[in-house]
């Protein structure tokens, strides 16, 4: 029962999640597509077009149960799974993720981290010990590690990708910023902080 | 002459100018949409479309000129106006991106730190100076400020919003997961390192 879902609506489910949740702890039960589209600045018709793609949540007139598409959501997205991080460069950026609260409020956790610099490796970040990459294979074993996350410099990207997949990754967050070649039944997302950057400077040319 | 363009357009666009200038120093002058889709995984109907939301830049049958479209794009970008960033929160994640490397290629640059640690304040990261707060006016008038960077936690980040509005911000990149209230004229990107990794989980739970 796959269906094509454009990127652009995966996207969103975080979003909304996320705004589910903070509902939640805000005691509501019941929300509107208006007021899911108010606290997102997203409009309602493109967020009932969203959540009727994965099957008929709202009831008519009345709303969503807050509770209950946030477990839905949470289901869709995998969030349940509690998938484990591995971080590959543990330089500036590299750090700023191993210490990134808000995976952790996802469910995501941060496992191992491994680096080739000899002066950073045994030492620790948050409380976790930075490996040799040639230790990868076996650490991945012990550790249990589900998601890849590449913060090494562009020209090293690849021969990363390629120990990731041999020690078994099931996912690969890239941040470097070069297109990587692994097989297709790894997921692979891309990730570039300069696009954010970009567009605000798009929209500041505009004004 | 402004039109209404998708973000999802306006964010590929930075993903052209990259491999555009990648072309120029590999020294390609000509190159064709299917040429440009295989480098970056995009279909070549999808490039066309969204460079014809901006003009007409290609010739049937040849291709597009790969410096003329690279400079229409950094254009259309305004990435030719060297923009200058202040970071307010300079922990892990606002220390990484003030040692950022990809924005300075992208004419970025990093000219002010803020941060509320006394601890911190008078220090410098990546040659740049951590400042209070309080200084933010009267700095980003002597250094000429145009981006305010948000990396503070969420419960502190609308102040620090309103204090960069004050301060004559000419547009705002926020990291901190939450909505921020900032006048309309000012154009606002949120981003969210989450987003990327929950796509991932997403895609990994189809699998």
């Amino acid at each position: 029962m796959k269906k094509m879902i454009s990127q652009a609506t995966i996207d969103r489910l975080p979003l909304y999640f996320r705004t589910l949740r903070l509902l939640e702890d805000e005691k509501i039960s019941i929300v509107s597509s208006e007021e899911l589209g108010r606290r997102l600045d997203i409009t309602p018709e493109q967020i009932r077009k969203d959540l009727a793609t994965f099957g008929q949540f709202g009831r008519k007139g009345i709303g969503y149960d807050v509770h209950d598409l946030k477990e839905k959501l949470a289901n869709i997205l995998g969030l349940h799974n509690r998938w484990r991080l591995a971080i590959v460069g543990v330089g500036h950026l590299g750090g700023a993720l191993a210490n990134y609260v808000n995976f952790a409020s996802l469910g995501f956790s941060v496992v191992a981290l491994f680096d080739n610099n000899p002066k950073i490796i045994g030492t620790q970040v948050n409380g976790i010990k930075i490996n040799a990459a040639s230790q990868m294979k076996r650490i991945f074993a012990s550790k249990e590690v589900d998601i890849g996350v590449i913060t090494v410099p562009a020209s090293e990207a690849q021969a990363v990708a390629d120990l990731l997949v041999d020690a078994g990754v099931k996912g690969i967050w890239n941040f470097a910023p070069t297109k990587l070649n692994v097989p297709l039944i790894i997921p692979l997302i891309n990730e570039d902080l300069s696009i954010g950057l970009s567009a605000l400077s798009y929209y500041m040319t505009q004004e």
